[in-house]
């Protein structure tokens, strides 16, 4: 894949999994310009020794200082607190992108450290009494991909290839091209680009993505009752299959838990109704159609996820 | 791994993947003796093309007229349905086994079939109403192992290697040495055989199996709405795991569902209460504990598994 990405010098802040990943997949892919690394020294130093950046910086404004793009890779609640720091020291012309796991909440977030106008508002009063960087853009993104462990000993530069990312289809301040630079970004690294906007993101991911996390931490949880502990020693492939995300960190969690809890709660509710319609039928012909329609959802799951 | 299986013939009544691979196993492994094939046509043929069996029966008489081994690998309601055939059929001194996936209604069909004693009951009595058989024996078992795609086609002598295969701690009628004799065939297999009693069983695989799948066929089914479909094609990892036993077949699973229904009405009441519990307390540090605990449940799981 040639590398279309020709930005002459990247900030990645956050190098764990996913920001390391973004680091050595750009490098292996012969980009030329600049990485800047940004993160506790410790992961820093190690994100650098690993080629995952050129530079270490001490502080995000030094990080920032040069970067035509900087990507926010940090846990979700991380990058609310930084947008604004990074809305003030920002280069002229940089865009900004995240990798967040939820989006309405670092979107609204963006909207207001960018002092950029919010449905309704007046932009240019809004803009003046807030010191506003329409010089820069944000462009909110998500990955999506991972691995059972985090860290960034687990990157690896195809980590993206084949899989989706997910971008915001509004882009706050800046230049129109500034999408663009991300969705290179993105194509840089083997992804594909998905335009949506972040309620639409939030709706999908709590289905698909939050509510199966808890429907496995709840089921390995149950599990944990000693008088269950023989049975799920007897455990074969497909539980093992069923309770693979419950090894998931909490600390992952619970930014996304906390910044999407009306989107879970509502997912969970149907998947409760459902499971209770299940359950009442469980002894009728209805199950018969439960299992066609399950059958035919998964044999419609993109390939290789 | 030495084979120490000297029984001169076995017939296997059900020839897909489960007796398919029994075949193919004892084979591969260097059983010497007779393995006689019972199906349809098109599959018991099919089975001796593989390797999996030296003749074909054409009727069940047939295939457990010299068998001193009998193995009942077909769907659970097959099983219930041949066992009183078997039980007349059977030769002296033959050991009949059973591969299905819920044991209680089966151990309850071999009970009334080779008109053995029930609690309480007067065995003698009963056995003389009934032409006892007190010259074969039952021992009921459950390997551990599959595939997602069942069949003859996708049969192989490595199946059982590694997993366990359990086995009821009750045998009905015959020589004490019954179970010794199926816990050799289980062993030459690579498997390791377990033993516990028929509700016992259900109990758990109730728990680490059925409620399992009927969550996945549940959450896949729920994505089959038009206005989620959208969601569904952003799978990731994480939900194609999540979704993986939605491709269960019906066929498989209608004896499993009728066999074990009150086990798994109270395994759905269980998890039904432990989902509401963290629907409500999603907003709570108690999400923490739930994560915590998952991941501990998760590592213990059996390795292999």
């Amino acid at each position: 894949l040639p590398v279309d990405f020709n930005e002459r010098s990247i900030a990645i802040v956050g190098t764990g999994l996913i920001g390391g990943s973004i680091g050595l997949g750009l490098r292996s892919r012969g980009y030329s310009g600049e990485i800047v690394a940004f993160d506790r020294p410790e992961i820093s130093a190690r994100a650098r020794a690993r080629g995952a950046a050129d530079t270490v910086a001490d502080s995000l404004e030094a990080a920032c200082r040069d970067a035509s793009v900087v990507i926010l890779a940090t846990p979700v609640g991380d990058i609310i607190g930084l947008l604004p720091q990074v809305a003030r020291c920002a280069a002229p012309g940089a865009v900004i992108t995240d990798t967040g796991s939820t989006k309405t909440r670092i979107f609204e977030t963006a909207r207001h450290s960018f002092s950029l106008p919010t449905v309704g508002g007046s932009p240019r009063a809004e803009a003046s009494s807030h010191d506003a960087r329409a010089d820069v853009a944000f462009v909110g993104g998500h990955p999506m991909a991972g691995r059972e462990s985090g860290g960034i000993e687990h990157a690896g530069p195809d980590l993206f290839a084949g899989r989706r990312w997910l971008l915001l289809d509004e882009t706050l301040g800046g230049a129109p091209s500034a999408r663009g630079r991300i969705e290179r970004l993105v194509r840089s690294l083997g992804a594909e680009p998905i335009l949506l906007d972040a309620e639409e993101h939030d709706r999908r991911m709590a289905l698909v993505s939050h509510l199966p996390q808890l429907l496995s931490s709840t089921l390995a949880a149950m599990l944990d009752d000693p008088a269950d502990r023989d049975a799920a020693a007897l455990a074969g492939p497909g539980l093992a299959d069923m309770l693979r995300l419950a090894h998931s960190p909490y600390d992952v969690w619970r930014d996304i838990l906390l910044t999407n809890s009306d989107e879970i709660e509502r997912a969970l509710e149907r998947f409760q109704q459902r499971l209770e319609e299940v359950r009442l039928q469980l002894r009728t012909r209805e199950t018969q159609r439960l299992f066609e329609t399950a059958r035919r959802v998964h044999d419609r799951l993109p390939r290789g996820s």
